[in-house]
Formats: structure tokens, C-alpha cells, sequence
């Protein structure tokens, strides 16, 4: 297979810019596998080198308002369908980035586009609410067909939001307030003179020096609050002030993890040892832990469900709340509908966040104690986007209607062994492979990882990075085994051109 | 007329809940007013009590899922109509609080039913782009005859967002790192070690200790960074960390303004000499001032061109940037398209953020070198919705076809004149009438103020209050002289009920 895609490499840069070409080399449908999308391209297909002319014009014109220095490619939507991106010249690739793990059931999902026609959709677009005061009359129906159907179980209220950013800081702040009227007394006990003046002057105790315990390389969003729990690189945080917030480390895991069973068990006691030693002695008291079920931007890593297990008990024990970040492992794409269904608590998290697939974003929990104990304490004008939570709900409609989940898992089985296949064939640009039974939630280090992203596009794929080493994948749910061919062989081509 | 009105209300108690009625006393169509929606009703209707029963039925339902504390009302925006709302019992009431001030153009204005069926809006819907990596390839031309067509004299740049609050915040980062690379010597010096280290500890100098000056009263939005700037109520604020940042005093006006012209410049001296004593002796240094042209959550305070001349004069000469946060006065509502257009400024503020009634949000700017030095230090996943930026677009389209900038202007004077004119009739109503030559941006105190609120409904008006004591009125742009007519005659009703 790889002298075959050398080859081909080699005509092409040979021609400088052929002719519209579709990479195809080996026949991918299987016959017992039927596409979702029957107009889907069968391979990428290029047209030009990229970026070609038509996509330098464009960025070069959209430059001059909108800061494109972090274009990656623009891109005609339009034209797009399926697991295939198109660009401005022509070029179609297969999608495994999906805008940042944000599109859950293709481009141009014929149900979506329905659900985008429909006059609840139209309604909701030119009469937006303001949902904590003039909520639409359809507002608990929405919620109960759409958000709160796929609540992760034992939540079943939500908050919404816009974005993962506001969804992480509703939720932070609504353990803020929970934890501070625990230590008042309860939800009856009025708030103090004291607190009433000093937080007008964002001084404690009105406003608290209390904290959200996060974790190294963790990537919760990047406004202020959520900006103070992320750690993931230097350049998503420097200039902007922060909270003295405390961070944990994230356990280490050595792969393949069957050969490093104790070792890794020993790195995720250590870790877990020091989350419960920040609780009893870091200097701003914990209100919650924060955490992903794997850490996405950070380089996806991973932890085992033990591990989180023992995050649920260090956090029960000691009286902190636990908040799980599915914001971009939530919806699917991990094989469950939640990540955290993987753990199997024994209670569940004492909220959920989510957005990016979803299409919306907000947090779940289930103690109505998390309810403030007043109106108006979380609260803003818009609360949300109720068109936004109409795509969710026909999002969950397509996933239920496809078993896109099941598929997810299935797909995810089968490219995880071929790539169990390359890294054995080429190690020296497969480290540390992991993603076993997450799905299609699949990453890997390599040493030339930057080379790797960039060249991806030339061979018809366009793929992403995380962390400082490694390539992520994140197909969509509509992500099926004749896709994972093309990808194999698409990644196997990229090696041959490091 | 007040007589009048007391004999329809003793009627209404009398009979307990007739049939529908619409509340009608004068011919409010003036015949050289023509209607922008033939089809809106020409007057309140009542069916039921406020709230009626189903609105009950509907709120118990939805309480089960979702904090109601703050309803409203529940809301059939099927039928509601331009300046008019519908709840789920048949009433219909002139709303001219608007979606906390959020509706610019009318419920269900038919321009934006066009614009909301579009093909471009079903794809932006169903395809929605990470823009910073993959905008589409129609964004620079939504841009540029949308947001961008309207940007305030001076800027021609725009980094898009969700909402308020998070338009506040990106604003206030652009603003740290901008300071910062002053400090540094340029665009082209790197971090230094130090600052790469620290900033993974949220230590200064990687994250600095630096602030945003705000005013007592203000209200910039309720995220961490938001609220540390936000001074309305102790309720928005307490139990939530807070940043050590520093907050002037806004100005205190007297009115009528005429007869306190001297006594109002004083105020407005002293303020601005705190101002600029905090940004030289506070201890966290101040990147920015941030200041509301009107403000409005915080009581409808005012203050005059020449204070706010004052402000754009300190920050220039102590090299401090000037933020206007024209959330809630901007599109329109004060006879101009920005309220800071009423100001005549020398140099444009640094950055003027958006949202409400842009229905889609964002901050404007103009000097380049706002613009980070380096790609992702300004960036999210969504960096707004291409969806909202279209329906923006349509509300500018409306907005120049029917000139609804120069129809609020005229119907603002028309309604103040109105206003004055109640005022002398019942002076120990109205205490400090404002707004006057501020399109329909119109305030008062009152002492009964939440009664006065909680009673128009009964009366067939939809209204709201802000800070302690004010009733404010934020109708739509779209609010025509007939309007004025029935909320003057519905003010005296809910005068005489008091």
C-alpha cells in the first residue's frame, strides 16, 4: 500500500497541479456498510494545491477586518456534505477535525436542514427570548424532546448557555454560591450586612477568595473564570489576569496500558492523593474540582474510570462538588453519549457541562440545592440561544434515528485496530497510542506532529492536532469503517511524505 | 382622560375577568403615521388576569426542568406581533421593555422571516464553522454589509462573540495584552521565560495584576471578568470570587438638567478627577476604562457629552485605552445609531462592544495594533454565530429601509414631551424625568416603583424597571407616535391604580 501512495505522490508533484484528482486507490465501500449520506463523495478529491488561488483572495480580502493569521482553511459549506469538507478551488477532504469537534452528524444533514427550515425554527430566530423572563411557550417542550432527553442519568435540570466558556463559569458559579450557603447555614439564612457591602467592592466575604481545583494541561475555555482553570499552553493564557486557583496534576499514562498496568495505577493514586492534599490545604478554599474525561486541547490525555472513580470519593468526602467538562468528549463521540458513562459512578457528577456537538451549551445537574437559593443570581439576558437547542434536538433525533452512538463505538473498534496496525509497521511515528474503546476519540504522538497536520491536507484529509505532540482524531458520529479506510490510508500516505 | 381610565377599571374588578376586551379610550392613529405593521393591533387586549391560566399550567411544567423564578411571563410568540406580545391566555400587551431591550425591529417583522428562511441561513445553521479556523466563504461579505457596515466613525475591525457578557471580556483581553506589549517595547519582543512559566501558575507576571476601571452603578455583565466590573446590585455579585479592580464614581446628575447646569458640571469634574486619581494610584494598574453611555441595568444614569469627553481626554493622556460598552444603548434606541455618536469625541473610543439588539454580539476597534501579536491569543471554538450575524444584517436592512434611527429620535421627543407633561400633573410620580433628546432611552423615579411595574399589566403594558427607583422604557425601534399615545394614557392609568 505505501509504494502504491509514493507513487502516486511522486506524479503528482511531478504535474504541478493536475487536473481535478480523486484519491482513490482501493475500494472502500463495503458492501454491508450503507452510507448515511448517498451523495457523500466516495474519496477526497484535489483540485489545486492548498490553499489554492480562489482561498488566498478570500482570506486575503477577509484579512482586512477580521483577524485570519488562525485561518485554516475557508470554506464553502455549501458544498460540503457528509464527513467531506469542500474549500474555495475545489478540493474536497475527508473531515476528521469537524470545526473543532463541533459537527456531530455531517455537513448538510438533511434532517438538520428541516429542522433549519421549520417554523418553530423561523419563530425562534426573528423573536429571540429572553429566557429567564419571557420564555416561548414551547420552551419546556424544547427542553424535554431535545437538551434534557439525553441528560446524563440522575441530572435532570439544566442551565443553558452559549458556549463552553459561559456553560463552565454558570456552573463554577453555581458552586460558588452552593458552597457558601452550605457554610451560612442553608438557603434560608440571609446573606450578612458585611456580605452586602464588601461584594460591591469585589472584596471577601461578599465576594469569596474561594477556588475551582483544575488540572495541568486542562482546557476549560477562555474567559476569565474558565481562562483561571485552563492549562494548557502559555499562549491561551499570558497578560490575562487570574484567579489564585489551585491545579492538580493529570495521572501520566504509559502505553500500551496492559503493559503498565501497576505503574499507571500507582501514577493515578499519586495524582489523586495530591487533588485530595489541594483540598484540605490550598489557601482558597475548593468549591468544586473540575475535570475532562479526557483532557482534548491539553494532548489528549487519558485516565481510567478508577481514577475518576477516586475523584468522585475524594470530592464526596470532603464536601466539594464534582463538575465534569463534556464539552468536547459529551455527545457521542467517545462510543457513549457521555464519557463519563464509561466511569460507572456510584453517584453521579455533581454537574455536567457540555456545547461543541451539542450545538448549544449549558450545564446539567441534579440537586435542586444547586438551584441559587434567589432569582436573578444566575441569570443574563438571552440565557442561551433557543434556534441552538432546536439543532440539538434534531441532532439527537438523527443520532437515535442512525444509532450513530453504536456506530461510533463500532467505527472507532475498527480504526483503532488498523492503527494498532501502522504503529506497529511505522513506531517511530506512533507513540503512546491511545483512545481504546473511546470511540472514534483516538490520538497519538509523533515527532514531527506540526509536518504531519500540514501535509495532511496534500493527501485529501484535514486533521488536527492537540497538546504539543499529538494528532487527534475527531470524525464525526457519521464517521463509517469505508471512512477509517481512507483515513488509514491517508495517514500511511502522510509518513511517506515525512 | 385619568377619570376616564378609573371607571374602565372599576368595570374590569367589577365583573371579574370578562371576555376579551381591548383597551381602547382614543383614536390613536394619527393619519400622517403610517403603520410599519398593518397587521399589529391597535391597541392592549385583555383576556384573562396576568398570569392567566395556562401561563400557570405552563410555568408549573417548565419549573420542573428550569429555574421560573424570574418568568416573566411565558410568551406565544407566534402571535405576538411588532410592539405587541401574546401570552399563552389571549392578552396582548404594547411591550416596551423588549426582551430586556433586546427586540429592535418588531416581533415578527416579515424582513427577518425572509432572512431567517434563506438558504444562507439554513447552512449556517446546520453547517456552523470554528471561524477562526474555518470561516465560510461568504463571512467577510456578511461582515462587511452586515456588523461592519454600521461600525461606529473610526472603527472598521470587529472580533465577533456570543453575547454581552463575553463581548465584554474579549474586549478586556484585547486591552490586558495590548498593555502589556506597550510594557514589553512592541509587538516583535517575545515573552520572556518568566512570563511563560509563571502564567501556568496564574502568577503575575505571566498573569498580571492589572485591572479595568469601571463605575459604581455599572453593569458590564455577570461572567468573572464581566462581573468584577459590574457595580449594579449585591444580588448580581455576591458569593462569586471577584478581581481586585477599581471603580469610580459615575456621576450624580440633578434635573431637571437645565436648572442645575452648574451644579451637574461640578459632579461631573469631581468623578472624572477620581478617575484619573485611581488609574494613577491604584495598586493594580489600569489597562481600561470601561463605561456604559447610558447606565442602564444600574438605574438609567446619565451624564453629558462633556463627561465623557473628559474620559476619552484622561485615558488618551495617561495612555489608558477607553472601552464603550454599548450594549444595551447601541442600534439605534437613543435617536442615534450609537449612543457615543451623541458625544462629538476628537479620537473614537479604543473599542465599543455590542449585543441585544445586534441580536449577535461582538467588539469593534480600529488601531491594528489591537489586534494580538500572535494567532490564538484571541480565539474560541465558535467566536460567535453566522446565524445571528445574518439576522443582524437583516435588522440593518430594516433599520435603513424604514429609517428607524430618525423614527425613534422623533417618536423619543414626542413621548418626552408627553412625559413632561404627565410630570407636572403628577409630580409625586415622576422624580428625575431623563432621556430627553435620547431617542425613546427614557427614564424615571418613582417611589412606588415595583408596584408601579407589577400593575401595567393590568393596564395592557408590558414595562421594566432598572437600579433602585426607575421605571425604564426601551421600546423597539419600531415604536411609532400611536404607540406613545396608548403607554402615555397607560402610565396615567397606572398612576390612578397606585
Amino acid at each position: 500500500m505505501a509504494a502504491l501512495f509514493r507513487s502516486s505522490l511522486r506524479l503528482r508533484s511531478a504535474a504541478r497541479l493536475p487536473a481535478a484528482r480523486t484519491i482513490t486507490t482501493t475500494p472502500h465501500m463495503r458492501a454491508s456498510e450503507k452510507p448515511y449520506f448517498p451523495d457523500e463523495p466516495t474519496a477526497p478529491k484535489l483540485a489545486t494545491a492548498i490553499p489554492g488561488p480562489n482561498n488566498k483572495a478570500a482570506t486575503a480580502e477577509l484579512d482586512k477586518v477580521f483577524d485570519v493569521r488562525s485561518i485554516n482553511m475557508l470554506t464553502d459549506f455549501s458544498k460540503s456534505i457528509g464527513n467531506y469538507i469542500s474549500d474555495l478551488d475545489g478540493n474536497t477532504l475527508l473531515d476528521v477535525y469537524a470545526q473543532i469537534a463541533s459537527i456531530p452528524v455531517g455537513y448538510n444533514n438533511p434532517h438538520l436542514k428541516q429542522v433549519a427550515s421549520s417554523p418553530q425554527m423561523i419563530t425562534s430566530l426573528i423573536n429571540r427570548p429572553a429566557l429567564g423572563n419571557f420564555p416561548s411557550a414551547d420552551w419546556a417542550d424544547i427542553l424535554n424532546t431535545g437538551v434534557l432527553k439525553v441528560a446524563p442519568k440522575g441530572l435532570n435540570q439544566v442551565f443553558t448557555a452559549m458556549a463552553g466558556s459561559d456553560a463552565n463559569e454558570t456552573a463554577y458559579k453555581a458552586a460558588f454560591m452552593y458552597h457558601r450557603q452550605q457554610e451560612r447555614g442553608g438557603a434560608d439564612v440571609e446573606f450578612s450586612e458585611e456580605e452586602l457591602l464588601s461584594t460591591m467592592k469585589n472584596q471577601s466575604p461578599g465576594s469569596p477568595q474561594l477556588s475551582i481545583l483544575s488540572f495541568k494541561s486542562a482546557f476549560h475555555g477562555r474567559l476569565f473564570g474558565s481562562l483561571s482553570t485552563t492549562r494548557s499552553k502559555a499562549i491561551h493564557k499570558l497578560d490575562i489576569p487570574a484567579f489564585d486557583w489551585p491545579q492538580a496534576t493529570f495521572p501520566s499514562l504509559k502505553y500500551p496500558l496492559e503493559e503498565h498496568a501497576q505503574e499507571n495505577a500507582l501514577e493515578e493514586q499519586r495524582c489523586l492523593q495530591e487533588v485530595e492534599q489541594l483540598i484540605k490545604e490550598f489557601h482558597n478554599p475548593v468549591a468544586a474540582v473540575m475535570v475532562e474525561p479526557i483532557q482534548s486541547e491539553g494532548g489528549d490525555n487519558h485516565a481510567s474510570p478508577a481514577f475518576f472513580q477516586g475523584l468522585r470519593d475524594i470530592t464526596k468526602r470532603n464536601n466539594v462538588l464534582f463538575i465534569v467538562d463534556e464539552v468536547q468528549t459529551g455527545v457521542g463521540a467517545t462510543g457513549k453519549f457521555w464519557a463519563h458513562d464509561h466511569w460507572n459512578l456510584d453517584t453521579p457528577p455533581d454537574m455536567v457541562t457540555f456545547s461543541k456537538k451539542a450545538q448549544t451549551a449549558g450545564y446539567y445537574y441534579g440537586n435542586p440545592a444547586l438551584r441559587p437559593n434567589k432569582p436573578y443570581r444566575q441569570f443574563n439576558t438571552w440565557m442561551g440561544d433557543p434556534s441552538r437547542a432546536l439543532i440539538f434536538r434534531g441532532i439527537i433525533e438523527e443520532i437515535e434515528r442512525l444509532n450513530l452512538v453504536e456506530n461510533t463505538a463500532s467505527t472507532g473498534a475498527y480504526l483503532y485496530s488498523g492503527l494498532e496496525r501502522l504503529a506497529e509497521r511505522y513506531p517511530e511515528h506512533f507513540q503512546n497510542l491511545r483512545g481504546k474503546g473511546q470511540g472514534t476519540f483516538i490520538a497519538w504522538d509523533t515527532p514531527k506532529r506540526d509536518e504531519f497536520v500540514g501535509k495532511a491536507k496534500s493527501v485529501g484529509v484535514n486533521i488536527g492536532g492537540s497538546g504539543q505532540s499529538a494528532v487527534r482524531l475527531r470524525p464525526m458520529l457519521v464517521f463509517q469503517k469505508h471512512h477509517a479506510d481512507i483515513l488509514l490510508e491517508s495517514i500511511e500516505k502522510i509518513i511517506n511524505k515525512l
